[in-house]
């Protein structure tokens, strides 16, 4: 099992055309400016400030600035270019990237050493630590963005930096004797590697990402012996290790712990080595820590990472809506590790977990003109707590123009710049839709194209094959949809489409793992996807204490939320009634057209009281029409409070 | 009006004898030993150790260990030892208290500057850090304790000790030109000088005291001409001068802001010397002040401090459960300015708020058996989340023996040991009981014994007054009792009690700000005072998201909780239902009797499921026996959940 990679599909949808054509247009460029500290009022980035410097030879170990992975917002940022370019060829963006990957080669070292830092600051402290530093980290971007320039591009200058580089860091780190037995602080190089195995053909690059998975957790640690002090959080236990997930050996966790972005990047890096190498104990222990997240740990938008202390992932079930720290980042994450999931196993849940964060915790990192950026996504805010309450000082209620630390912004321009990548995967014999997004796959001779078309309460796709050989199309069958229902039509009367006289209901057709497969012996002509989508309360497990008595509503793929603009300021003291029916009415939100969902629920007010605290008496039960909004979209308009989950009462 | 000072009141209370006697013969002795570093496991003190070596003249700089304010703890203890000795005397203790004042007079230097920190470390640095280092705050404590040591023995060693370092302290900072013109970083010093004004005579000590009060908060702020940086959440607005309560002038000040116990003793010693200068722009300040605490800040348990990060207040009805700091030094400061308030002004609601929090907030800072202490007082803990999530790490569901930074354990001693105190206030013809605690009040010829008998929804209290004045006994009628009947007898019959034939009510007493006035014609003989109590469901204001829904169960003056000892860990799926009857059960707990109140609620279960998240089923509610107990003796027994806020439910 394959995932359909970029260059086989082309997305054409009428809900994600405007953000990718929104990367495109605005984030990318916005994004070059701000890497060249160019935006007024956005704190500067020194990203490409820094390459200058380190091509300057022998620089001033003072010119060096702001955090150790700064490299690693251009590298991000080249891989979203060169995504971009795969869709939409444009030649002067493609000159401004190649301008900027010669700007990296003329950094690069001698040897092959490429981190800016060191070479600024002085190399004689390179990989001493590696626990902190980033080296790998930075390495495994620049890796990554060589890769998708050169599938792009077919250029390849780039790439022959990073396998330079690749090789100067196994001269330093493997298992001989006399290198250094480590592995990345903060994880990505794993993933990186075999992406450059897989550019290459090089089998030592898989090797070199085998050798850090197996090595990560051994005793004694290796952290350790770098004799660089612990500091805040990572003094205490149960933070120690489990922090870089370095605690036990891989195969042996079960629990996802940690820094969540380390986390999902080292198990994505993991799935990815055991579907290379088939080792199954590998493949195992991916399981249960996929399902240590999306089981235990994970917020219905797709969010991970229930505490910003570390960034990190807590206990099971502690999933509080207001302090979490659910970060783009972590739940892109998230997508790279389920995708490696699904091409590991055929099973629609790893697909719908995808879809979760891609729809949800990941689309509302950016604001919807493209250039403000979340950190963190709550599911429940108060401008006035972000500003008073310190506890709540990493949640904001507007989203900001660029971080000093800006690994979000360049992180969600990438993964939606090459969103057609996760639509499909493919194996021998089928072809399995993943997720419903408009877009034309064609692969060797192979042509399947998908149109979507959502109406309030449907959802409708026609999917027509023309193929030259014979593939199975499998559809996932999304546990948001009502029932599902497909059509076929002969050959001729394509045209007509769903309204023809002569489609054919296809019944009981096959379910496997999520997945239903169309018949085998029409692997030509439309087939078309009916789709009820009503909207739908859910509940968390009752193991989670923040959700306890609580609803959320969602809505096919979209979670929706509560938003003062729509509901006024008293969120706190509203409830829904799961039971009340529903209405849709179109609206727009920053020129956007989305699916207002309104229900009935309570509003409870027990008048004006003298005290703080007075006898408890009885609220009086308003009966209020509650106005919802897919979760994506909070805080494009005026700043104000917003909630996902909020008290279910019966009427 | 004054309060009727500890000499004065000798305490003997079915309930607070249990506390005092434990605060005598366990907690007075324990720190002791902890303060010379003999407790096995606990963190070393050095507080003694620290004047030993500053005893020492020419000590070695590095000899000094722990905080800088590390003196206070051995003043304070000290004052607790005064308080205690005042009660019961003990040659023993006394003879300990002697040594540790020969101790601390050596350690002052010849000009009368005494903190150890500066002494061992370099008086060069002294006074140029005020902002931060404590020494005003720890002469403030130096000089209660000597004021306390003198009241109780008439021994002045440690008063002049404080007098002349009070006087060195006015030769570096005053008003006068090459003077420092600062202000206590960590206020204290305030309310300590006024009681060395008392204690004294001298006026100097009032005018310094004032000087503190008038010059915090103005421009050009003192703190920064010192130059030193601000550090963590003191770089940011708004915690920047309002973590001091320097961010205005105090007389302008109207909400309660920054470290919550720093703000208390300022507003403590603002209503000091509002009281001794007769300043009602002052006195109006604090007024202004209390209400923003008692109106928009405080947990009903008397706590105060909304979040850990700079153990601060918030923004108003910002009142979490599971994250509060809610120390027990803060809520021991609000009792400090709700009786400095009482002596301004005698209205019951000063009194409330005190015994709010010693009945609640600060008792629950002790364990029953006196030797583990909390610094928090949260109103909703679990094991788990203390452990894992490192946002309620500083919550903790386990006392602790003895802490690095130990300032809770000796206030809370200090206090209680002083309890007698805060009962009675007394005006030139009227003596205010506060506070119903079994206790003799003998002052210039006049009596007045209290005898207080509580019974399951009865609280009698029976006051004989012998007095050669005329005194009117003026009882505070609390908002917790459902009616209040007071009975009189003729002298005769004193002894047939509230059974005799000829008790008479005493009906349409005169109420006056919350103070009931008994008959003034009858200034001798024995009144009954009869109260009925039900317990409570409270509710807060609708504006506290945090116990929105939700309710709170007292009984009288107690505050309770639900703890996992009693009800299973289901406790955030149960609620109650507050108009169902309540059962009392007398159990024990740590070998302590109390009232268990039972009530009826519900748990909630809609049975296990697959995954986190799914469809909205509405759940089954299954009516449970809800078994409440006081919340100050919650975490003394098996360590589990508990809350104090929970679900309002209706059958």
């Amino acid at each position: 099992m394959e995932a359909a990679g970029l260059k086989y599909v082309k997305l054409n949808d009428v809900f994600w055309n405007e953000n990718t054509e929104l990367i495109r247009n605005t984030v990318i460029p916005y994004q070059w400016e701000a890497l060249n500290d160019r935006v007024p009022g956005a704190e500067p980035s020194y990203s490409v400030w820094n390459f200058i410097m380190a091509a300057q030879k022998d620089p001033d170990p003072a010119a060096f600035h702001g955090r150790v992975f700064q490299d690693s917002d251009l590298y991000k940022w080249i891989e979203a270019a060169a995504y971009s370019l795969q869709q939409h060829p444009d030649p002067q963006m493609e000159a401004t990237v190649d301008s900027a990957v010669r700007l990296i080669c003329d950094a690069q070292e001698e040897d092959g050493y490429l981190d800016t830092y060191y070479i600024v600051t002085g190399r004689d402290k390179e990989f001493t630590n590696i626990r902190e530093n980033h080296e790998l980290y930075c390495f495994g971007h620049l890796t990554e963005a060589a890769v998708a320039y050169f599938e792009t591009t077919g250029k390849d200058e780039l790439l022959k930096a990073a396998v330079r580089y690749a090789d100067y860091i196994a001269s330093r780190i493997g298992p001989e004797a006399g290198k250094k037995h480590a592995y990345p602080g903060h994880e990505l190089a794993e993933l990186a590697l075999i992406r450059l195995y897989h550019a290459t053909g090089q089998k030592r690059f898989l090797d070199q990402a085998v050798y850090y998975v197996n090595e990560r957790g051994r005793q004694p640690y290796y952290f350790d012996g770098e004799g660089n002090p612990y500091k805040g959080i990572h003094q205490l236990k149960p933070y120690h290790y489990s922090y870089y997930q370095a605690h036990i050996p891989v195969r042996e966790q079960d629990e996802a712990l940690g820094h969540a972005v380390r986390a999902v990047y080292l198990y994505a890096g993991m799935a990815a080595v055991a579907k290379e190498t088939g080792d199954k104990t590998l493949e195992e222990a991916c399981e249960r820590l996929f399902n240590s997240i999306v089981h235990e740990k994970m917020y219905i938008t797709g969010g991970i990472g229930s505490t910003h202390v570390g960034e990190a992932f807590t206990h099971p079930f502690d999933l509080p809506n207001d302090t979490c720290y659910t970060e783009s980042c972590a739940s892109i994450g998230l997508v790279f590790f389920a995708r490696r999931m699904l091409e590991l196993q055929a099973d629609a849940r790893y697909a719908e977990v995808m879809e979760r964060a891609l729809y949800n915790g990941i689309l509302s990192g950016m604001s919807l003109d493209g250039t403000k950026f979340f950190y963190v996504n709550p599911l429940e805010a108060d401008p006035e707590d972000s500003i008073f309450d310190p506890g709540k000082y990493h949640v904001k209620t507007r989203r900001q123009g660029w971080f000093g630390c800006a690994c979000c912004p360049p992180k969600i321009a990438r993964l939606y710049a090459s969103l057609p990548a996760y639509i499909y995967t493919e194996s021998a014999s089928e072809i399995f839709v993943n997720l419903f997004i408009g877009s034309v796959l064609e692969k060797d001779g192979f042509r399947l194209e998908q149109k979507v078309d959502w109406e309030p309460g449907l959802l409708r796709a026609e999917f027509t094959v023309s193929s030259i050989g014979k593939k199975t199309v499998v559809i996932r069958r999304p546990s948001w949809a009502d029932d599902v229902r497909v059509f076929c039509t002969d050959g001729a009367d394509e045209e007509e489409g769903l309204s023809g006289e002569n489609r054919n209901e296809c019944r009981d057709l096959p379910i496997k793992n999520g997945y239903l497969y169309l018949p085998s012996d029409k692997t030509a002509g439309t087939f078309f996807v009916e789709m009820r989508i009503s909207p739908r309360f859910m509940q968390a497990d009752a193991r989670v204490k923040a959700d306890a008595g609580k609803t959320a509503l969602t809505y096919g793929p979209f979670v929706y939320c509560l938003e003062e603009a729509d509901n006024g300021p008293d969120l706190a003291t509203m409830s829904a009634d799961p039971m009340s029916p529903f209405m849709f009415r179109c609206i727009e939100i920053g020129k956007r057209k989305t699916l207002q969902i309104l229900s009935q629920g309570f509003l409870r007010t027990s008048g004006p009281q003298e005290e703080l605290y007075v006898p408890y008496r009885e609220a009086v039960k308003t009966p209020v029409t509650l106005r919802f909004i897919p979760y994506h979209m909070w805080a494009n308009r005026e700043e104000g409070r917003m909630r996902v989950f909020i008290p279910a009462e019966h009427a």
